[in-house]
């Protein structure tokens, strides 16, 4: 028995296409003293890879050659530790492959109430906790706010969306297609939504935000993020997310204009969600009971296999994924 | 009798110089019912008033032809007004001129515990003002706390610098000449001084806070903030206040990266002091005790007669004053 495994072949320069990862079969992995032996289920891939591949993310770099980190949901298949048996299900940074070895202090259990289980790598993991800190802990969000998202229709997007609904916030999304603004419009029941790839950015927000936001959660940087920040309310608090303006490029593209923060009177704070993990169950308690009274929705794009992974991750990079991209292992 | 008064002439391009302004005699202004009539003693100059000459500032435009506005201490010479009598002392909007009519609802009595009066202009007035509202409701400051502030020799930022050294914070300024530098060290009692003009400022940053900038107060923009916001610590706050890189010019330069705020998980609040005028009392009552116990120190950089106005301006822009500018007027 082999164990697949998607390496980093070389860097990209700009968008990453399948040429730069390499599908290998290697020695299937042995649990050592007090070790489980994990069979992935699923992969999370997130816009941050790119990040860890540029060497530029706060949590280290991959290298050419290296195996491709990820989040995973698992099942157990051999346990030397007394704390799991064979079936019991968890999340831990298995990485993009069909096999992992794990100590019990790194993994955790799945939370028995997802259906299905690839929600502990979207909206009910990492990616919606990210959402649930933004919101809750740093947005210092009133029911009356006016609330702009960018890449409204991902994992991160749509939950901080609809946190920000279910508080009565009028909520837009920013995305790229009109089947994702359709989506959030119609399924996910957000106010309005602008297409930033098919209307000028700047007349949409002042469209769909005519008195300006009060709460702008940004996911991508760059043109967008400067945009926005000309067209907040006095007041207003932005929280910054991610960087997908800058993952695909070397050069460091400017940030917004400091008059525009001091005009505003702004708040502008970075979200960096690993200072959250402490904060998981109170997440996932006050998530649940939303996704089971149906007041949040969530798409997936999932593709089957982890040859299949190289392809999907460009697609990521490219915008062009409708949720949260997961790939189904086995 | 005729009153001098100095207007805007034509716009600048880039640093204004003398002959930007114009030096006029106008008629003696009269005070209608209720008004009083102020002769000026001193005129205060702030470099806010290039952001009114490009039309950028958010108190309003000043267009060519148009007298010059800023806030000066007058004294009363005649009153309509049952609640002024002459030889009252005011602060007002009283702007370049060497009288000027009020009405009683826009000024305020000079705190009689001021000498000289020109500190109302200065570190007891709008910019001390503006130092203890960065300090005490942004900045979130802890006597621990690694306190960075540009522009330190000013008034604001030597405010700045000297509430954060009471609080027991160590205290760095960035200043544009030996002087300066050594002002802040063996006066103001600042911990240490970066010369941006002739040090490498990245470098001399990691010198001074080598374990990060926790607060930064920010009255420059352009590279200098930028350059900054790299070396905050884990948690660090940021003002900005001020925006002296880009008020000499039509193109407005970049902000930071929202990088560099994502990866310290920094707050970045912007400061118009017009918020803060409710606390002023509080400022005065907090600040009067420290200015008397000597533990607060300030330069006033004085010329003598409106004349010199422009001329004195022109050297604010260009960072040579010293200290609180302001024009002795009578």
């Amino acid at each position: 028995m082999s164990n697949t495994q998607v390496l980093l072949k070389s860097k990209p320069e700009g968008n990453p296409s399948t040429d730069h990862f390499e599908v290998i079969m290697a020695d299937m992995p042995v649990a050592g003293e007090g070790e489980i032996l994990c069979k992935t289920l699923y992969l999370s891939l997130d816009p941050y890879m790119r990040g860890q591949i540029s060497g530029r993310h706060i949590s280290g770099s991959i290298h050419p050659g290296d195996l491709m980190r990820g989040e995973t949901v698992s099942e157990v298949v051999e346990s030397n530790s007394d704390e799991f048996n064979p079936g019991d299900l968890v999340m831990h940074h298995g990485g993009w492959q069909a096999y992992s070895v794990s100590k019990p202090e790194d993994v955790e259990r799945v939370d028995a109430r997802l259906d299905p289980l690839s929600l502990a790598l979207g909206i009910m993991g990492m990616p919606g906790l990210t959402a649930y800190a933004g919101v809750y802990y740093l947005a210092e969000l009133k029911s009356t706010d006016v609330v702009l998202v960018s890449a409204a229709s991902g994992a991160v997007g749509s939950m901080v969306g609809q946190y920000a609904l279910n508080m009565g916030c009028r909520v837009i999304g920013i995305a790229g297609s009109d089947d994702k603004c359709s989506w959030l419009r119609d399924v996910a029941g957000f106010h309005g939504t602008i297409n930033y790839k098919s209307e000028d950015l700047a007349a949409a927000i002042a469209r769909e935000c005519p008195d300006g936001i009060d709460f702008y959660f940004d996911n991508v940087g760059g043109d967008m993020l400067d945009t926005a920040m000309w067209q907040l309310a006095i007041g207003a608090r932005v929280v910054l997310c991610g960087l997908m303006a800058q993952y695909n490029t070397d050069v460091m593209p400017p940030g917004p204009n400091p008059a525009s923060i001091i005009k505003a009177r702004a708040t502008v704070r970075g979200l960096v969600v690993y200072d959250f993990f402490n904060k998981k169950q109170e997440f996932l308690d006050k998530t649940i009971p939303l996704l089971a009274d149906d007041k949040i929705k969530y798409r997936e794009d999932v593709s089957e296999g982890l040859e299949q992974a190289p392809e999907a991750f460009a697609r990521l990079m490219r915008g062009k994924n409708f949720g949260k991209t997961i790939i189904k292992v086995s």
